[in-house]
Parts: C-alpha cells; structure tokens; sequence
C-alpha cells in the first residue's frame, strides 16, 4: 500500500481565483511518479482558524503534505504562525536561515527590510529547506501521522526546491515504489483514432493508460508498476508505438527527453544541414513563429489570397513552391493552400480542408487534412501539420 | 457579512496532477464577483468514501458550495451516487434528463451508449440543470447548512451551465452585494512602472487594488465595495487612468467588455476602411498570426537578416517600409527592426533592442522598446510592441 499524499495550497490569490493553482498539479504529478497515492488538494485563504483547523485535520489524515505559499514577509503570510499553533509549537528565530536571507539581499545590493526577518522564524523542531532562489526559506516537520513541507507559492522557487532539498528526503522517509512513465507523444492524430489503433495491444492490469491532447501533440501515457521488468516495458511501448505508426515524432521515459516536435525537426534540419523557405495561409505567421531564432528557417510569407477557383490545389500548391523555391537560397520549400476564405476560417462551426506541399530538391511531398474549431485553433493546427509534413520527411524520408 | 462559499473538484485526473483545475479559478473569480466569500477549495479523487466524508464536512461548514467533474456516464463517475449517501437520499430515474440525452446522441446520428443511462439517475428531490452543450446534467440541491450546485468538469460545459443556469438561482436564493470590478488594461508598461505611475492617487480602504500581468497585457484591477457610488468608481478610475496614460487601450467594467489589444485595434482598422502590410523579424510571424483571418492583413514578411552594420536602424527601416508600401495595396506599413542576432534572441540573458516604424501615407510613426527574457518571450513582446505602435497611432493620432 503506497503512502498516501496531500497538497495543501496557502493564499487569498487562490481561492479567489485570481491564480490558478498550477503548483498542486506539478507537485501531484511528481508524487505520483515517486510512488505516493494523492487523495486530495486543498487551498485556503490568509484566514489563521482556516489554517489552523485544515492542517489539524491533515495530520490526522495523510502520511505526507506538500505545502506552497504563505512563507512571505507581509503580515497576510500565516504559515508558520498556524502550524506553530496547529501544533503547540514555539517559534524560533533561525540564525542561519537569517544570514541567507539578508545575503540574498547584500547580493543585490539592496538593503533588507525589516519585514523580512518574519522569515527566519520557524516553528520549534522543524528542518530548515534553505532556499537559493528566494528570500522564504521553507521547512518540514513531522506532526501526528504526516510529514509536512512546506515551500515557497512562487513555483519556480517552489520547483527549484522541491527537486534540489525535498525530493530526496521523501526518499528517504518513505518506503516507496517509483513507477515507470513512458510518454509516446504524436502529432496529427486525434485521441479517438489513438485509442481505436492500440485496441489490439493487450494492456495488463499492472499498467495505467491515459491520453493527454494539447494544441500541439497528444500524448499516451503509460504509467508501470515498480516492479514491471524493464524488458516487458520495451516490448510493451514498441508494440504500441508500431500499431500508432508514423504519427509517433518521439517516445519519452526510456532515455533521454526529446522536447516538442519542434525541438525534433530542429535537430533533424541541423543535422542535415537544410534550410526552409514558407508559404503560409491559415497559419497566418505561425509556422514561422513556431520556429523561434531557428537558423535553418530563412524566410515566410503570408499573404491574403482570394480562395482558388480551381478543384486542383495540388497544382497550384507545387507552382508556388517551384517560384519559391527559385527565388529562394533554401533548399527545401514548404507551401499550405486550403479551401477556404477567411469568415470560414473565423466560424468555429466550419471545418476546412489543408493541401500541404514540401519540395525538397526535385521531388514532392504532400499531405491533406480537414481542420474544425475556432479561428486561433485552426490557426496552430495547420502551421503544426504542416511541420509534420516536414518531420514525417526527415524522420523517414520515404514518404 | 457575506456568505461562504467552497469549490469542489472531482476527478483523479485533477487529483493526480494530470489537468490543472483551472475550473476552480474561473468559478472562484465569479463567486467574489457576485458577492460570496470562497473560503476554500477541495479536489479529490474518484473514492466513493471520500467523495461522501468531503460533501459531509463542506454541508455543515459553507453556505454553498460549487462542484464541478464525476457526472459522466462511466463507473468512476460517483457524484450522484456519493450525494445520495452522503445525505440519505434515493437515487431517482429522471424523464425529463434521459430525454435530453437521448436527444443529445440523435442529433448527432448517434447511438446513446446503454452507460449514458445512468446520468438521469438524480437524488431525490435535486433540481434538474439542463446541460445544453454535452450530455451530463448537472443538479442543485440543499443539505444541511449548504446548497450544493453539480455542474459537469468540462470546461465549457460547466462556464456555460453557470452562466446561463447557475448565476441566476445563486441571486435567487442568496442575499448578495455584488462588488464592481474595473479593469484597466495596458500594454507596453511593466507591473512597477504601473505602481509608480498611479501612486499619487489615494485609493479608499474600501476599494482593492490588484495586477495581473499577462504575455499580452497587464491588468490594474479595482474591486470596488457594492454600496460605493458610481460617480466617485468613474472618478477614481479616470484619475487612475490619467496617470497612466496611453499604455491604456481599454477600461472593462463601466460599460460593454473591450476585448484584448487585437479586438481594439480590429475596430480601429475596420472603422477607418485601413489595410496593413508587415514586415516583421524578431516577432517571426507572430505579429501575423495574432491577427487570425483579419481582412485588414494583406501581407507579412519575415526574413532571417544579417544584423544591420549601421548605428541608423530608424533609416533602413523608414527604406523598407517605403519599399514596401510601392509593391503593396495596404495603406499602412508596419516594419520592426532589432539590434540582435539569433543566438541574441534565444538568450534568456540578453536584452535586444527593437525599432518599430509605422508608415501611413506620408508620415512615420517610431517607437523603441527593450526586451528580455526566453526567445519566445521576446517573440511575443515584439510582435505586440509593434502592434501597440499602431493602436496608438489608431486610438489617439498625435503622435
């Protein structure tokens, strides 16, 4: 049975919602990999009973809480003054945590104000988390049943400390049983047709599946027991993978990470010393500012067009892309026509067809897709398939 | 005083830190709006025990409380099933909801799973929310101190399902003093320069100040108490205002919502008959693809250029947009220059300089801006920038 697992988020921000707490979900998904059950998320505001009376009620309830926010200077930062009298605890002025505080300012020749000494008083017994990328030192104790943390609400301070002062202690304190996570990420491929190719693979029960859509890939995520063997998760994620096919752009968890598809297109253009000439239409500038600083993207272009009066948009796709290209140092040239004029394109209940066009030297590669939704979706769609035009090519040139 | 109010999330995907909530922020914003103060937020998973202990302790503790997620037609959807023991209440067939259903799978030429039957299983007594744009109804209903409100975890479905069915019985059942919440927006000015600008203004104890920064924008926010009179909310905001001068390009909450810096500038371009060509190079493509199927673009152009060997930026740039303006129809020219290079650009640690110049007709219109941070970062900075040069030109023509 893993241990089990809160977050507990401090501040007015939140639970008025003028934040969305995107801490509890990253915190979430590191507990969950490290091999802890989480069973709940819960934030209150600056109130001292509210406080008080939640962290009372976890010690009570889970082995483990992550905490964020309220370890800063200003009055309304409540932390350690509630778990001092959630719990009968003094607090202590902490020299150190002191030191690093008005260092943290001497470095950059401030001076400290006085509000900031609040932060070194820590509640008597507790483990001082020091912190190199703020002024709020956080810290932990054990109090009845949990181990609280408590960290800064700024997530990358937040982050930087979980992963370099709390990781490792959990590690320590917890008999746990890491899973493994694999991620097979895709591009031009919907969630339902995802899960209708993989039907066919065996899943075991020992195995959590699960989608995850963005704008720019939808991923599928499969998370192993700790004691799955490493040869079975191999053949596993391969025969998934192979059923996916060529929508696959790369697979994470086995080696190194691999970034987005742009990151992959990046280091195929780079390692084949080729450059890219666009021709963009819905995607309005978005190939291109997709591609940022990338130095293999020489020029794009968009310009409106009247919709083509002609059923062949192959045609014209591939004229432009020879005048491009004669025009043009880039070797390859990538051209995106559709069917559509611009109200069809803002009208998110109209769908339109994609014709897109990579020449690379003398020869043709094309694609064809229909894309729905509003305007700014339909915009990211079509600049990302027609990157995939291009990643198809460079990851197997046999298109 | 006002009544409490608590956010609930259901679901494993949010408890696990697959999705962030970010439902719990959108229905947190429009409680304080409306006059509730949200006391606390709870997600937990898809455990029947939970589930019912969590609506216990929140029936004796808030006056209402907003849930969102577990209405779906699967087995791990518990809600109704945990409402009704939570509270000792029948689970009850309901026509009206299986009709609506039913009808939801027709319209689509679709069959309605056998699973789906279940979401017209209501506790006893509950009022019915029809869900107009997906298949889950959601329901209302009093236990203990609290009335609960169940709405669907699908983003759209459940801001639509509050709007249109949930705000109104909020103000039916509950004595309310909504606040007014002003909005300044700006663009081209940063949070402490903000700060700076308005601190000469005396803002009343019953009025709170907040910032929300944005890539796009930033927010001075003014929650105003709801028995203060709106001759001294027009006076105060216009005060602020004025202080900030033209960074501000709309004020929301004294009359119709403006929309970002795009709508704003649509309006301008469409009400003046003004077309617009781009040439655009740090933004690569981003000063295009913020402007989705807007008829007033005709064309953008980015090229990868050599930096400018040439301390007169303000000169090559006049000359391109010159240029320009001789090949295209558009009576306005937008051209953006930088002192960078690439690797300047993608240098999280660089700052670069940009030089945007605006031509309409016979007349130059420049600004100079710089920016730091990630590339993308940049990228976003600059293509706004630019475009922030025309909003100005458009909104007040004596620059």
């Amino acid at each position: 049975m893993n241990p089990t697992l809160e977050i507990f988020s401090q501040g007015e921000e939140v639970v008025t919602g003028q934040v969305v707490d995107s801490n509890a979900a990253w915190l979430a998904q590191e507990a969950v990999q490290l091999g802890f059950t989480v069973t709940r998320h819960t934030s209150v505001g600056d109130k001292l009973d509210d406080l008080v009376a939640l962290l009372r009620e976890i010690s009570s309830r889970a082995d483990c809480c992550l905490c964020t926010g309220g370890l800063g200077p200003t009055t309304d930062d409540l932390t350690a003054e509630a778990v001092a009298q959630a719990f009968g605890l003094s607090l202590e002025f902490d020299e150190t945590a002191f030191a690093r505080i008005k260092q943290f300012f001497d470095r950059r020749n401030r001076a400290m104000p006085d509000s900031n000494r609040k932060q070194a008083m820590l509640p008597h017994g507790a483990l001082r988390l020091d912190n190199e990328w703020g002024t709020a030192p956080g810290f932990a104790l054990q109090a009845g049943r949990c181990w609280f943390v408590f960290m800064p609400g700024v997530p990358s301070e937040m982050r930087n400390m979980y992963l370099e002062k709390v990781q490792a202690t959990l590690q320590q304190r917890f008999v746990l049983q890491p899973q493994t996570l694999i991620t097979i990420k895709t591009i031009g491929i919907g969630e339902s047709d995802l899960q209708q190719r993989i039907k066919s693979v065996v899943i075991p029960d020992n195995v959590q599946l699960g989608f995850r859509a963005s704008l720019a890939e939808v991923q599928t995520k499969l998370l192993f027991s700790h004691d799955y063997p490493s040869t079975a998760i191999d053949d596993l994620v391969k025969s998934i993978a192979g059923q996916i096919g060529d929508a696959v752009f790369a697979i994470d968890g086995l080696g190194a990470a691999s970034g987005d598809v742009i990151t992959v297109i990046d280091q195929l253009m780079t390692d084949g010393k080729h450059t890219l000439a666009v021709v963009e239409t819905v995607s309005q500038g978005m190939i291109a500012s997709y591609c940022t600083a990338l130095p293999w993207l020489l020029e794009a272009r968009y310009q409106q067009t009247s919709p083509i009066n002609n059923d062949d948009f192959w045609e014209v796709a591939k004229n432009i892309a020879m005048t491009t290209q004669a025009q043009s140092s880039a070797d390859f040239v990538l051209v995106q026509l559709h069917d559509a004029d611009l109200s069809a394109i803002q009208d998110k209940d109209s769908a339109i067809v994609l014709y897109n066009v990579l020449l690379t030297g003398h020869q043709f590669h094309q694609t064809t897709h229909t894309v729905a939704g509003p305007g700014k979706r339909k915009q990211h769609q079509a600049a990302l398939l027609a990157l995939d035009l291009l990643r198809r090519f460079l990851q197997h040139k046999d298109l």
